[in-house]
């Protein structure tokens, strides 16, 4: 059952941006993130990580850091319940029980360095570290596999002990590939045979880490009956609570989590490290609470960054510039356990053309990395610029007008996507007119300075969005404000564009409404804020809770007035019936005598979530001498859907665009021989600083989503896909050489020159 | 509007008494209090309080304090906004805006000993009390006035400056007499004339203290948007913030208030202290936390306990055993501020008995004590111990048997209340009843040992119990199991009482429920945990919002079967339709495709509750040489409506019989001359200890409360007041002599004996 809306157009509340209801508490250091958690008798926990990248474990002795003074309990992957294959949702992407047992700590081997291998709580922080540095650990080391081609290599040593791979429904033992998967409509060889031109390249790119400031955290109490409550940095409460049920065999409905801010998480605090490692060692210790903080280099070397890898991709295109077929091969890096986002990466990659004959192939490769988690758009970056790089190279050899090309290829309403499903209304057409007619598209792209060059780049993106189940309540309160309570996360100001939405419909002032996130016995499941569904998801929940209030208004109204609720009419804040009127917020004060406070809730499960798209233009300036780019000028157009609060729409547009450059232009892995990350700290791993960067214009282009009564899409994800290509096609226009490798850094770009 | 209901009389959930599902928090110290509130970067906060009962502050120097190292800030009565004589809600009893700011922080003169004069806040405890006590007071000393005598004498000097006296509808300056009202019906002088016996008598009684065993704590955040969070032990999260909304002039809806467990109440969590002056601490000291507790002395000197008082009390009866008038003057102590519980004890004062002819006249009387507050029943001991004193005197005078008489004139559906209300169906008759064929009425008294005499004393009361707003919220898990939200503070397992009522709607046991109290933002107004009436309003919004759930789920059953809603049935925990049908905790794991969460919220807002009546029996021995007194056996039988859980109900009723024994027999507050409590600590006022008591039984009699579906009435106030007679009247059969003062103290029993 999809619901479709007519979208509305004149707003009062919605296309404003007011100023978030949490912004006073977060620059002025009043909000709670979980590293403020304090609880009476906390004690602190640390855990032992793995110096090795893939090793087996001989023998694992706690009694030194057990006998020390201090120390409540120490913990190895023994003390986690045995279970079995079972895969839970996890927000996005799934958790493999007994794998994710492994991964939050080890089992037998060690598949990553920084792996957790046995975790101490102890009186206080100091104590706990110097316990888990206590427990002696005997090691197997075993050559470390840190890209998709080892992972892949005849007689590659395998990661997981036991994997059986499932290659296009074959099982495959001895494998480091956990699934292959093809999506194919048509004679794909057929097509290429037809064509005028085919052009095959073969792209990679570098794991990236999504670089959040705020490091993982958690705090867990264990109730002597068995009531367990959990407080953890995370982009769901509800999600930390259904993988801590499922790994540790415990109930859900015993298991509270209790919100905290969070800072910072673009998809890779959906998963849980260190909320399990709480519980169990509060279990241990006697009910006593538990907090685990990790460090950064922790951080890099054993969370969820995104996926690496390897993608070969294969256009063929006729001279009238309509193209004939698309193959490619995705090699994602699922790091140290199988679950890529190759997946997702198959929905996306040829999402913004309209292909009549297309192969997807998809590989989910172990690598002896961290296990990759969702980062903004998971999959769909690599794939936008492995689709977008043969495309450039396309429009080059035929001389195409690089937007014209994608416009006469488009997808659009009907398209057929290139997992099968079929397109509702989407605006990529929109977004490639507006970056037609755009300023930056239509100016000259000026002149380096001397020993620089410059180059422009274009390239498009897709992402799906999410939906899911979300549910939103409020309580009108006497003095007419509104307590507004939902379940999401509040990452980037989703508290505001979802109590926007509530305001649009009430008629009551945005500043009136009093939005929080209460744990997760205090409002309905309400999945992740991540995929780009919150603001569209949970949005559309406090659209129906509010519709709830005004009926449940409409009877006291009648109550008051003596008449019939269907005598009552509801518009622009004012009830009206029989020629008297009210306003909401006076209404607000006179309820007691009607049934006391008037409350609502409302809960959405949406299979469907609308589509996004992004075109994105990219000024950049290479130093001849040092490699050095400098990104000059940078237009992102999309199609919002409708922008609830445009300052944030944009922010996080830019806040995308910022992270794909980061990506496309200086952020990687770098993975030494034994398979250590070199460059494990903020000033190695070398994230793009507001300084790095022009400011990013927007062009936001809105095609109203069908599926929501204001049109709203979700936004947050596709921003980050373009940089990587748009980038390197402004380097390769710079420089007249292309670049099929991530990071397009200064050493590479002065190779090619050598060259 | 009151929705009256035919009771439910089958039930598979109440009437059983399950575990408390915060049972084991609370037992093993894992449930948080107010004192274990902590907050980042917490400062601590105390208070100043007058050596003198009654004195003119001349000067307040508060340099010292302020030039400490680690002071933050100090804060006077100027600190708060200058307000009017506004009165709000407290929740139980009302509070004037302009003297509750005087009774939290003195302004020109202090009123009682212990009165706060300043307060501040500092880096530490220890820096924030040597601080306060740094504070320089200069004092006007007055005498002080400890008694309703005293405070109405002809030139008693007046307590508080301006204060216009309304008496009878006149406007009386230079009083200590805040109101006197009236209830009259009838020519009560002529019934007197006519009547065959009028006796006339005047009794007296102490203040005393509720004595919860936990101080009072308040831990307050002023953000920098003027957002305030405040933590504080209380029975009433809404009432802390509507009083500190309107003692510091602050949008309600900018307070949020988290709710924390209270350890004991009674009525004297019902009104601020110390939350507003941690709010102004903190918004002096840069918006950081600041936390204050109050010592055991303060509590005592500085809380609201319950008036003491004198009333006299005149009955006119005649031989065939009929009331014929009945008159009385209740004079309670307010205390230093107006407000006494006068007008509550007026409406309970005469509600045992049905009265053709009766006249209450009520006296609000200031005197130099802490200002009184709710404390069970407030009102009701005081005025049951009155008039039950006077029946028990004509009973003996004209030989009447002690129940029979109270048949002869019981109230009943019909009866006219002292106040002009005329009772719904009420259980007073059934309780007299079920104590005339009581065990223990037909069992003899028993022979005291040597030295020691026995007696049997009974004695009847009421409370009109309480309604007011509640909110319920109910979130069905995927595992079946419900997690349930609502306002009332937990005091006496009300989490478990209410869950049951949503239980026994839904057929899901009450064991599957996780109920919680959010703070203020994530749930509808509700009232305090007061007068009787969490389970019965409470309760009844539970009821509701199970109702609202099973409508709800009806519609998704029809959706996933395919049929109208208005086919689906509901009995027993199963939905069925056409043949099929589905438990209620399977279909919870079948939601997701019929719109996700299934959530549901009602609110009610009860204007009445029913009523309660209490009889109870007293066996009671003297030591004739010392004047101790135990109770040997002691039998409280009440109305209980419907016992939703049993054994909670028995606790609440032997808890009231317990705290009413203790007024009865030692508590009270001993005042010297120069108006100190002498007593202010638990080693010196002398609470009852379970070592002193015997089991008290119960009979729990249940007459339906029409107002409920399930027929619950509150429970928790009335057993408190007969002890205060029944303890009296068995010691005048033990010893001979008659006791008009309270508490009937060995010293009092011995010089009695030496009459």
């Amino acid at each position: 059952m999809v619901a479709t809306y007519d979208t509305k157009t004149d707003y009062k509340v919605i296309g404003n941006s007011p100023i978030r209801h949490d912004g006073v508490d977060k620059v002025t250091g009043r909000a709670i993130y979980g590293g403020d958690v304090k609880a009476p008798g906390l004690i602190w926990g640390d855990v032992l990580r793995s110096p090795h990248a893939h090793a087996r474990i001989k023998s694992i002795d706690t009694s030194a850091a057990e006998a020390m003074d201090g120390v409540f309990a120490v913990l190895t992957h023994g003390d986690f319940p045995q279970t079995d294959d079972k895969t839970i949702d996890a927000g996005e992407g799934t958790v493999n029980l007994r794998r994710g047992q492994s991964n939050v700590m080890a089992d037998k081997k060690v598949h990553y360095k920084g792996h957790v291998v046995a975790a101490v709580a102890a009186v206080d922080r100091n104590t706990a570290q110097v316990a888990a540095q206590a427990i002696k650990v005997e090691y197997e080391v075993l050559p470390a596999i840190s890209d998709v081609d080892a992972a892949m290599a005849e007689g590659a040593p395998q990661i997981l002990d036991g994997l059986v791979g499932d290659h296009l429904g074959e099982s495959v033992e001895n494998t480091n590939v956990a699934r292959v998967f093809r999506h194919e409509f048509g004679n794909v060889d057929d097509a290429f045979a037809n064509s005028d031109l085919v052009i095959e390249r073969t792209v990679s790119m570098s794991m990236v880490h999504q670089g959040y400031i705020e490091p993982h955290n958690a705090t867990a109490i264990w109730g002597q009956d068995d009531n367990l409550t959990v407080w953890s940095s995370t982009q769901g409460s509800f999600g930390v609570r259904s993988q801590v049920a499922g790994l540790l065999h415990h109930p859900e409905s015993k298991i509270k989590v209790n919100y905290v801010e969070i800072g910072g998480g673009f998809g890779g605090k959906t998963v849980v490290y260190l909320a399990p490692i709480a519980a169990l060692l509060s279990r241990k210790a006697g009910g006593r609470p538990v907090k685990l903080v990790m460090d950064r280099s922790s951080v890099f070397e054993a969370t969820g960054p995104a996926p690496g890898g390897k993608i070969r991709m294969k256009i063929g295109v006729n001279k009238d510039g309509k193209i004939q077929a698309a193959d490619t091969d995705l090699m994602l890096e699922a790091g140290g356990f199988p679950g890529s986002a190759v997946g997702a990466a198959a929905i996306c990659v040829f999402a913004c053309y309209n292909l009549p004959v297309s192969r997807i192939t998809g590989y989910d490769v172990l690598v002896n990395k961290p296990k990759s988690a969702a980062y903004r758009a998971p999959g769909s970056p690599q794939a936008s610029f492995a689709i977008e790089t043969v495309i450039d190279e396309i429009c080059d050899e035929l001389g195409f007008d690089k937007i014209q090309f994608r416009l006469d290829n488009a997808a659009h309403e009907g398209t057929r996507r290139g997992d099968g499903v079929q397109f509702i209304r989407v605006g990529l057409e929109e977004c490639l007119v507006a970056a037609k007619e755009s300023d930056h598209w239509n100016s000259p792209l000026g002149d380096a300075p001397a020993g620089k060059k410059r180059g422009r780049g274009i390239a498009s993106a897709y992402w799906m969005n999410g939906g899911g189940k979300s549910t939103c309540d409020l309580m009108l309160q006497d003095d007419g404000t509104v307590m507004l309570n939902e379940g999401s996360a509040d990452i980037g100001g989703t508290r505001t564009s979802i109590a926007m939405q509530a305001a649009e419909v009430l008629g009551i002032p945005v500043e009136d409404f009093h939005p929080s996130i209460p744990d997760t016995e205090s409002i309905g499941f309400t999945g992740v804020t991540g995929g780009s569904r919150t603001t569209y998801t949970t949005g559309l929940a406090a659209y129906n809770a509010a519709q709830k209030l005004v009926v449940e208004l409409k009877s006291r109204v009648a109550d008051l007035w003596e008449t019939e609720a269907s005598n009552v009419e509801f518009a622009d804040g004012v009830f009206s019936a029989n020629g008297d009127s009210i306003g909401i917020q006076e209404l607000a004060g006179k309820l007691d005598p009607t049934g006391g406070p008037a409350t609502a809730t409302a809960s959405v499960n949406l299979a469907e979530a609308g589509n996004a798209y992004g075109v994105q233009i990219c000024d950049l300036e290479v130093d001849l001498e040092t490699g050095k780019t400098d990104v000059v000028r940078y237009t992102a157009i999309q199609d919002v859907g409708k922008a609830v609060h445009p300052q944030y729409a944009e922010g996080q547009i830019q806040g995308g665009v910022v992270q794909g450059l980061g990506w496309a232009l200086n952020e990687e892995y770098f993975i030494t021989d034994d398979g250590a990350m070199a460059n494990r700290s903020f000033l190695d791993y070398r994230m793009p600083t507001s300084l790095d960067m022009p400011m990013i214009d927007t062009i936001m282009v809105e095609v109203p989503n069908p599926l929501h009564p204001y049109g709203v899409r979700g936004i947050g994800e596709v921003p980050i896909c373009p940089p990587l290509s748009a980038a390197a096609q402004a380097i390769k226009e710079a420089v007249g050489k292309p670049f099929y490798e991530l990071p397009v850094k200064p050493g590479r770009i002065l190779e090619a020159q050598n060259d």
